[in-house]
């Protein structure tokens, strides 16, 4: 059925624009033998990149846009237990729009050996800015879309789809 | 027909091992606004570690192994083209034994919107060690077995494979 | 006077515990023009790395110690200015005790050209745990020193510092 | 004697230009307990980033230059001793005009506490392109002139200087 179809089709787009899978490299570790902290932040950015992506939206035009940049104004990270090289993190991220020149992901981070334990969670602000003014302006329409896409699945679904792919 | 699964599944072993895809992150790329120049050997590497985990060789293991270390005592790369945040890398690898306590592996990347231009090509050499005397010791069998395997697949299968990817 | 000469060696000594400058290397940047936001709670550590390394506290030593491991298990960045490759940072980090087991430290983030704004600030939590039960421990003595010597500097004092150094 | 103090001068900006001192943090390296391969690499093109800059050539005005760009081509490591978290390490830099639109950098590397021993060894490759075509164009004068008095200081110079330092 084609109705079918197009409902599969759009459960397994949101399902990549919110789930992001990636082992732990070498390089993302340091001599304490588990993940340098700040590596975690940086793996969650890509959990955003893929997501931005999934939607359709390039994340070279949006970084290399004269009129529009959305830098990060505040990120952080919790850590629950460690992480080590060659763990296969799961990730979802969770983005909520804040005011119309702004908004903020949610991460949380599983391992997938052990994916009833959630091993850290993290945040970003992200805003909304004219590059050469450095002036707050309105998020553009496109990430207006991704933001509301991402609404309709909410973490209650997350979880559900996280339980597929154990 | 058995034997043909098993021909199926060992291809599609092998097709793991040696080609590793990977998009080019944000914190991959510099202000310059294409791929900072140790990061694209820093992927590289990541393709020697999914190579070794598609062959059930467990990296963590090997980093952490008391009685063997395989440093890397050489590492070269040369770009051909520019690489932009976004950009989807295709890496083939191909191990090469060179002694019983040392290798190499030659890395090709090309990028998949455009998979018929080479966009760089790296190498690192890696010799087995005890990680106390650092003294060179022989290649433990399973890093044996797996140049073994490798070694079957030219890059002519290479190209071959590449070209059902494009 | 040999007093006087003991005072102007433990400022000086302060001075480097508390004060950590750095520029921004191209590696820190991406391709959006600015640090890569990671990065800079990665520059805040190395400040951290060298008040310990100030106060005779060997960071390598610490880091393969057996019976204790002091991971990070919060991060986190605020920015209120873009930061540029060549920027010259001036980091400031004041420790905080918190608990037998557990301190916090403080970065605040200058660029030595516009040394009137804070450009970031800064927050790492550290817990002590042994590193194979990863149970709670307390943190080792000189730790607890580092952090006493720490306290004696106050924000105050460390502004005045600072002023010097423009 | 204002000769000689003009002599002192240069010496001294040129001892700067051509060695570049960076302890190694914990961000450089991996579970393996010593530096991640492709952060050494990294950190000596700090180096050249600091020579640079030594130089009185602005670097960030220099990436974001839209006539010019100077990207990496090929760059090459060997490694001939493990480096630790907390090593000190001291870098001399050899630039070496090749062509009008192309030069390269040799990079030796000792740790502070054995200065007898080249722990590695580094090379860079870049060349000078238009940011837009990407076609090969003439180096810009003041690179000239920093490749000229770089060359001025000899290897032998260096070493001698480096004995200095220990």
């Amino acid at each position: 059925m084609v109705m079918d179809e197009t409902l599969e089709r759009k459960t397994t787009r949101k399902d990549f624009m919110n789930i992001y899978e990636r082992k732990i490299h070498l390089s993302d570790t340091d001599a304490a033998g588990v993940v340098y902290f700040a590596s975690l932040l940086s793996i969650c950015h890509e959990a955003y990149e893929a997501s931005l992506e999934a939607a359709e939206i390039d994340f070279k035009t949006l970084v290399s846009n004269p009129e529009i940049a959305i830098p990060i104004v505040h990120g952080e990270i919790d850590f629950f237990h460690p992480l080590f090289c060659g763990d296969r993190l799961i990730i979802s991220l969770t983005p909520i729009p804040l005011k119309e020149t702004k908004f903020e992901i949610i991460y949380r981070v599983w391992v997938s050996s052990s994916p009833d334990i959630c091993v850290a969670k993290a945040k970003t602000t992200h805003v909304c800015i004219h590059p050469n003014t450095r002036q707050r302006v309105p998020l553009p329409e496109f990430i207006g879309q991704w933001l509301e896409e991402q609404a309709q699945s909410s973490t209650d679904e997350l979880l559900e789809k996280f339980s597929d792919l154990r």
